[in-house]
Order: C-alpha cells, then structure tokens, then sequence
C-alpha cells in the first residue's frame, strides 16, 4: 500500500509527548517523538544510521537523544552531533529524518513527506479541542486492526450507525437520505431529520419531538469530524445540544490504524458523569462493535484492497468512495512530484455546521 | 494447493447446526451454516457482498440472515431480499454463493463446486451412524493442523498403527501383506490376519485365537471407513465383534484439515463405559499421537506438498498413492470442466465387509 | 541468506547430548544427535526420508533410531537397516544426511557440508574449556532472535561494552583506539589500556592503576573468544587476572542464533561464589542488553541483509567487517567447489594473548 505522505497526519494527543523517548509506528515506519525542555516537540525516524538500532532504546539527554548501542547522539533535527567512540569523528551521512511537527489544539501533527512543502496553514483546524469555555471534551487513542481506508469507509458511512450502533439511533434513520458533495478538497456527508423523536443520547436532556443532524466531514486521508445534535423542530441549531466527535484516522501499518477520538458538547459542560459516560460510551462502541467488523473486514481482504474484490456498493457508500477518489488523485499527484492541492486546514467558512460559527 | 469442487464434503454433524449462525472455514472459504424454522440447512459464503463482513456476525430473522453492519438481509439461496437503507433498492448483485448441502446418517454434506453439478445420489451412505438398533456410535470433531492429504495418507496406511497406535496391535502386525485396489474410484487397503491371538481392544470381549479383519475403503478425497473385527477363526464374520470407524476429512485450508470422526460396533450396544471407554480412546490417539505427527509433517513440509520432497515410498504407501491419483485425476477433469466421475455415493454391492450387508 | 556449510559449528555442549534424542535446528535444518552406547556422538537430518516425520519423535534402540511412524530403523550413519513393515525390504533410497561431528573441551562441533571435506585439524581449539587446574569456566546457552552476522558484528565490536553494558566498562574506554587485522583466515580485535583505574570486575581484586587489556579474536564465521584482564602497570599479563570469554554464535535460522557461551578466569579457582556471580552477570547481559538490542536490529531489518540499508559504519565497525568480508569470500568459495581455505584450528602461534601460552 502506498500512503500520501505529503500531509498531515494526527500522530498522538499533546499528553502523550513530555521528556520521556515515545516511539510509534506511523505509514509502516518506528517515529521518535520526544520534547525539548522548552517543550517543543521533535519527530524523527526511529532508527539510528548505524546500526539500525531504534533510538527509543536509548536515552534523552538535554534537547538530544543517545543511542543506547554506541552513544552516538542526535539533535532534534536529525544529526548526529556527538560521536563518543575512538577519533569522536561524525561520518558525514549519520543523519536520521526528522519530521515536521505542529501542536494545535492539543494534537501533535506530524509531515512526513517532503519537508519543504510542510504548510502550517494546511493543519486541520479542532477548535473545540482547546475551548474549555464552551466546550467539555473526552478523548483517547486505540489502534484499529484494519487498513486506514476501511476505518474512514466507516466514519463517512453514517448510516451503519442504524445497525451496528442500534443503541445510538432507530433502525428507520437509514431511511433517510444523505447528502453528499465534495468541497473544496474535503468531503461531507449529512443526514438531517425533521421533527423526529430524538435519538436516546439526546432524549435525557430534551422532551418532546425535535429536528436532528448528523453532518461528517472528512479531511481526507483520515481527519474527520461529525457534527451530532438536536434542536426544538424548526428552532436555530444554538438553541439546541450539540456535539463534536473527532476522528483522526492515522495509517500504522498497510493493516492497522491509531484511531484518535474525541467526543466535544456545548451543554452540561460540569457534568462529569456525562462526560464520563460519552467516554466509556465511545470506547465501548469501538471495542466491542466497530474494531471486531473491522478486523473482520481487514481479514477477508488480507494484503489486497477492499475494491479488488468487486463490493457491491450502494448510497451508503457514495461518501466514502468520495474520499477514496481523493486519495487515489493526491497519490497520483504525489507519484508526479506536485505540491498537495489539500487546501487549507481550517474548516471550510460558510458551511451550515452551526458549532463552525465559535 | 487446488482442491476438488465437485464433490460432497462432511461439514458438520447434523447437530451442529440450528438455529444459531454457525461459521465454519472449506476449502480456505468462510461458509455460513443454519437451520431454517423448517429444519432444513442453509449454508453460503460467510461474506456480505457489500463490504466482506462476516454475515455470521448477525443475526437469524426467521429464514434470513442479517449482516450487523448495515442490515442488508439475505434469504437461505444467497439472495439479498432487503435493504433498509435508503432508497431501500436492492443492487443487483448483491448476493453471495449458496450451496447445496444434504443432510444424512447425522452428517452435513456441502457440495462447493458447481451447483448444477450436485448429484444426491452422490452423497457417501454411513448407514451405522443412524441404526441404534444394530449399532452404537460415539463421534467427534477435531481440527488437524495438517493439509488432508496427510491425514488421508495416514488413514489409508494401515500399518502405521503397529507403530504409533502400538496399544492397537503389535509390531508383527505390521509384517501381514496389505490387499490394495481401486475399485469404481474408491481405493481398498485389506489386511487379514487368520487364527491370531485377538488385539487388545478384542481381547476383552473374546477368548482364544481369532480371524482378524482391518479394511479401510476411501471415497477420495476424504471420506474413509475401517471395517474393524474379529470372528473366531474359520467362523463367519456375522457371527464374530464389527467395528466401523468412519473418518470423514475435509480441506479447512491449505495447511489444515477438520476431521469428523465415528465410531461404531454391532456388540454391547448398551454398553455405555464401552462407548465412553472408544469416545475417549479415539479421542487420546488424535489428539496425542496422530496430531503430532500430522503437525510435524506439515512442519517440514511447509507451503509446498509432501512429492516435492522426493519421499522414500513403499508397500504401506501404495493405498495412500492411489487415492492420491484419484484426486489428481479429478482435479484435472474438473479444469477441464468436465463432470464428475466419482460413482455413486451408496457403497459398493458386493465387497466382502460383512456389515455393507445390513 | 546462504551459511558457509564447509565449516565447524558449534552445534551443542557435551552434556547436552546423551541418551536422549536431542533436536536442535542448525542452518535451517532440523539435526537429531544422541550418543552411542560407546558414547561417541551421532548426527544425521532429523527427517524420516519416508514421510519427513522428525527422528526425534521416535526412540533410540541400542545405537539406532527408531521413527515412530513406521518402525524404520536408522544406524548412526544414517542408513536404513530395518523396515518391520510387510516384506520387509529396505528401499535403497532409504537414508539421512549423518553429519561428521568432532568433540573437544566440552563443545560438540559439527559439519554440515561436504563430509569428505571435513578436517578435525579445523576445530577451534578452547583449552580453556578443559583445564580445571588452571581455570574455572561457567557456561550456558541462549537463543537469540538475530542473524549470527548481527551477533558477531555485535562481539567484533569492542566499544559497544561502554555504552550497552555500561557496568562494565567506563564511557571513555570507548576512546581508545583499537588495533584489528586479520591473521590467517582470522580477525584480532584490540584495545590495551595503560595505567588506568581497573574496570569494576577487576576491581574487587586488584588495587591501584592497571595495565587492561581486551582482545577479541574471531574464527569466522562464529568462533569468538576475547581475552580480557588486568595486571599491573608495566608488569607481564602472567602476573595478572586474565579471564576467557568465549561466544560461539550458530546459525539456527536466517533470523535466529544459537548462542553458546563460557566465562573462564584463571584467578581464584575455587570461589563458587565468584563463579556464580560470573554466570549470572553474563546470563543477565545477554538477555537485558544485547538480545533486545539484537533482536530489534533484526525487525528492522526483517528478512534483508544489513547492509541492504547503506547503514553509517565506523570505526568501530571495522573487525566487524573483516570478519564478514572473510565470511563472503568463502562463501564464494563454497559456490566455486573449492576447499575450505579457513587454515587450521588451532589458536595461532606468536600471538599476543598471554593465555595463549598454557
């Protein structure tokens, strides 16, 4: 499997990295994640150019880290700035690559392409993440035994919630449709739904019927973000609940994922219980209802691509073969050299997802 | 490794299917099992031609069966009869392979080659697996981490059990000349040991010196049964204790076999600690002395088939090699689309296994 | 990878083997050993030429082997000499590869290639292995889930110690230049260290400054013994502390070694306690150093080669690479027919190594 690499992928929560040597596997290669005591965060392959020994072995010493085979040490960009053997002469190419790295509203974005082209602008923009004011927020990392691709198939697909998910909506919200488009690079697909009874998340906190919304947008490869909420029928979105709920779909390996999520509401925002319950909520759903159709999925397909084997597809799908299309375009883009034509990373203005507003 | 389509092979004992999804790998293929409310057996592809999810990992609706992660049903012949997404239009092709299974004497036969081609008549008779007048049986299933060329090489040569089932029969045993031959494409191995002191097994229902009677008769690929006695010598083999031990092995995958086996005799049929006592006799030698050797083989052999190591063969080979030209021979008319030739399923009038006769 | 076969491999210790079948895999391939009833050693491929079932799982019967299959029966020098099976003829084909195995100071050493090439005159001589009067050796065996060549490049580098095994040797031990050349077929590694404060192991039996000295000598391909000890400034080695440590690494896989080792010292003979604290010193570094360390080289660098990655060398690297130089060249010797040209076994005359001259 070939991966873009010319963008930003989520690779851990800012908590993750402090001053002690973090390794993971990201597009099938070790990366070494660690902090300077200014707090900047470094990202370099995990591999010393010696001997191939990960440098996660070894031992953070200042801003530097120290191979635990011969002591070689490298600063964060990469080079090796000390050789403690024999002549203490630094061979020219013992140099490790580092990556570029952005920490924004508490995710740390990694490029692992072509270093020139990192664009800062293009770092997708979770405001709810870091806005404590109007947001409560929960999230966590798994990894995922499948293929990236199916994860977002997945996340773009809203209506498996109907079936796989039956405690979040009725079986009769597949009946309703949804509307997809491309804009701009990223991909939505929203189901809206009128004057309807609300769904059992939001029926502890409203009474009555109400108009309900389900809006996915994916950043492809893998950043996506599902606007979920409810209002009095006819009402405007703020007077009603709203939550957020992040996915950041980030390749391990050609048949494993980090799935970083997160769940963000406007309401009840002291109210830990909640908070705790959309948490074990989440990572219930995950474990036990999607990572087993996953691994499934990934298992039926083995080291092939899910579309070799002719899947009949149908409207539920048309979101998600949206994204693929993208894939496949900045691939190709990639294979010819270009720059990415992402776009930029801040959520599209003008959209009708009212939380976009903050 | 290839293996013959247009054949019947044991899947299962008719009681472990019912109402309950049961999935079970052939031939290297998911295959979905389950009872209608009819009591009649459905088995297809384990794999919803939407996106290669399991469909046992759903659910049992009356007749049909549900895939989990978007509802799509499928009725008993493979065919989706609903969608309840969307527009609720069923895609055309949204159907999975079905396969005519027959159920007989407590077995589940599966025919995976082309359906036109599913002859009942076919189908291997085991007529003591459903006489509890004249016979008693005990069975069982076990997964053999071996390809089933192997184990059917192991079934076929009669003499090995001198040697590794040494609580069988003695050493000497292995010295009687073996009786091998085709006969309408099913394979004999006969060894008849006159006026004999009985082996243990016997030893405890007869005094004095015996006849001793061990043929095995294959249905390739994997269907043997061992007619298994004694008479007191010269003595008709009516008169004297019949065994028959039935083993029915079918491909899992490339390097794995299930085996289903039975065990059935014409004396002390209400002996139930003589039943439990062969129950847990046949069960030890499966699992502690053929398994390991089975394992080891395959071990050796790895992904390549055992010819290709240029193995020194002999007379206990010669059964294991016919059937293995059978095989071949089929495999070969079924490349080159023919129909085929195995005979019919009931077997053979006029062998001289005193017990065809019942 | 392909393993010089023309070569002495340290297969096992001496008390390994004994009345027991004994399977290790060397170079790929399973090896069964036993000893006679005379005691002498016998190896030969732990395959029944029949149907590949491992000798091992069988029984030794006086000198031979038994399969436990069939009954075949194979002398020591892999012939056939007995098939109770039917007529009892012997196939002609009916034999294993018997290798020439060679025991000295308690290592069994073994040649898996040509056997008429195969010169006791080539064993590593280990006298220290065998002079209880003058030594006192612990000694064990490891599995290591590396290459040999990644175990060896791991002992040819001296420096290492400073950093990896850091209770052993001070961090500027790894200043010191080493002088390594290759001597008839084998490589000297070696640092000497004047009037230095003795390393911590010496150091609990010697006061004052220390003349130190570490000397690796390798028989490629995995013959290593490095002498390491201290005397007084300016003084002969004989008045010093001297010990041997000897590390024979065996391919057991192309991604696994067998790792036989011996501590020998030549001070303090009879300290049980000191003996013990060796053992579990070197059992502890093996295992919490070099294996992790090894072991992640190896995933790494998955089923390629080292070199494959243009890994940055110096010169610590350099015996490293003498020894894997010598191990190519005879590999292309081996592929030509020509005779091992590895020179004798026996430690070269006028070296420095002081032990030498016992």
């Amino acid at each position: 499997m070939t991966f873009i690499r010319n963008t930003w992928y989520a690779a851990a929560w800012s908590g993750d990295i402090g001053r002690k040597l973090f390794s993971r596997t990201l597009l099938n290669e070790p990366v070494l994640f660690y902090r300077r005591e200014d707090g900047s965060i470094v990202a370099m392959r995990d591999r010393c150019p010696h001997r191939l020994v990960p440098l996660s072995m070894g031992r953070l010493v200042g801003d530097d880290v120290e191979c635990i085979y011969h002591g070689l040490k490298f600063d964060g960009g990469g080079r090796c700035i000390a050789n403690p053997n024999g002549s203490q002469l630094i061979p020219k190419a013992a140099a490790v690559d580092a990556y570029r790295v952005v920490e924004r509203h508490q995710i740390v974005w990694i490029w692992m392409g072509e270093q020139a082209l990192a664009d800062e602008a293009q770092v997708p923009d979770l405001p709810w993440l870091a806005d404590p004011e109007h947001f409560t927020e929960t999230h966590g990392t798994t990894t995922l035994p499948a293929s990236y691709l199916l994860v977002v198939d997945n996340l773009m697909d809203l209506r498996h919630t109907a079936f796989l998910h039956s405690a979040l909506e009725p079986r009769d919200h597949a009946l309703i449709p949804v509307k997809d488009y491309e804009e701009n690079g990223r991909v939505w697909a929203k189901i809206f739904s009128e004057n309807t009874p609300p769904p059992p998340f939001f029926a502890m906190k409203i009474e009555g019927r109400v108009d309900h919304w389900q809006e996915m947008l994916c950043y492809p490869p893998g950043v996506c973000a599902i606007f979920y909420g409810v209002t009095a029928p006819g009402r405007p979105r703020k007077e009603g609940l709203d939550t957020i709920n992040i996915s950041l779909v980030t390749p391990e390996t050609d048949r494993s994922s980090h799935y970083l999520w997160a769940s963000a509401r406007d309401f009840d925002l002291d109210d830990g219980k909640l908070t705790e319950a959309v948490r074990e909520g989440s990572a219930y759903a995950f474990a036990n209802e999607d990572a087993p159709v996953l691994a499934a999925q990934q298992q039926a397909i083995g080291d092939r691509d899910l579309m070799e084997f002719g899947p009949v597809l149908f409207s539920n799908d048309v979101a998600a073969g949206r994204v693929r299309r993208i894939i496949e375009r900045r691939l190709a883009e990639e294979r010819q050299g270009g720059a990415p034509t992402c776009g930029e990373g801040n959520w599209p203005p003008g959209t009708d997802a009212a939380l976009l507003s903050i």
